[in-house]
């Protein structure tokens, strides 16, 4: 692909993802996006074979990011049970600034998860891969219990769906607690090894 | 209320549950109850101000039934974990049962937490005393770590919500594991006292 040609399927991402947040994505049509870049339909379909497939590139970038920045944590040179509680707390910064309080936000991810539960799929195995190696690598120097970390690693993921999940987050806003730095603790508590053999 | 008063209570919310469940929450009127009991729709606003009433009370009969099941459980004269188990274990039976891959069911408690807010806070509330008490329980006789048995019970409720909301029930089975059992292991993990303190 040329520079121009991934300009123009950029600038087509970075449209979509103003009129999904400003009028929602039910409401955004591929002819608003192409009115608004001054260009026909038929050119942004050149690029994009449908409105999920936009809602698609705008998510990938989101998760692209958000991965980059769990791997980024994963490599750094900390104790492993820092380098966990960071990755879990960053999940939760970055889905907090992009989703809370943003229904518009909800709308675009309610709309992925019917549409596109591959895409969906493919980004909850590379948070586990990201996170399941930093389980191993605890478990393996014995700063965890020896669980296994591919099981560890979907509970983890699981025990914080309220904090990462769009809609929970703004539904369990109104319910009582945990913080998110308890909630962490609990899991770090689960994967603490016995006393005598620390 | 005299008990003619209580069993035609009773009737409209065994009617209107039957509804909710065969035609959904929304399509449902208080006109259709009415009918279908060969009553006026002034007669059953007698006893219900609003198809919302009627939803509180449809609920309110699983929510007792829930807590009762709960409260059994925590007062046998079992080990203090094999008890808290065994509540995790029951509220996710009894959740599966009434709304996995019932649509019309999500419906009704949607209604809810949108109209009722109150009412799920309460039940919640109860869900919460219940196990607090078991926690504590394990606290005070060594069973569990020193946890706060507040903040480890909303942590508890916390990581169990994919099993107990009926949203999440029906979504993240179509995500990657963890089984109830090992979700339920992990959270006994954080409980369980330091070795050498057992």
């Amino acid at each position: 692909m040329s520079h121009p040609e991934r300009d123009t399927r950029q600038t087509i991402v970075d449209t979509a993802e103003r009129f999904f947040r400003d009028i929602g994505y039910q409401k955004t049509t591929v002819a608003d996006i192409a009115k608004s870049l001054r260009m026909s339909p038929a050119n942004v379909y050149r690029f994009f074979d449908s409105k999920k497939s936009i809602n698609e590139a705008v998510l990938a970038r989101y998760k692209g990011e958000h991965e980059a920045a769990l791997a980024a944590i994963a490599a750094e040179d900390r104790p492993v049970a820092d380098r966990l509680r960071d990755m879990l707390q960053t999940s939760y910064r970055i889905n907090q600034a992009r989703y809370a309080d943003q229904q518009r936000m909800h709308e675009m991810v309610c709309a992925a998860m019917e549409e596109s539960w591959d895409a969906i799929l493919g980004h909850i195995a590379r948070f586990d891969a990201l996170m399941c190696k930093v389980v191993a690598e605890g478990v393996e120097s014995g700063a965890f219990r020896k669980v296994d970390p591919g099981e560890a690693t979907r509970c983890i993921r699981t025990a914080m769906i309220r904090f990462h999940h769009p809609l929970l987050m703004s539904q369990c806003s109104r319910m009582p607690g945990p913080s998110i730095d308890e909630m962490i603790d609990f899991i770090m508590a689960a994967l603490e090894p016995p006393v005598d053999a620390a």
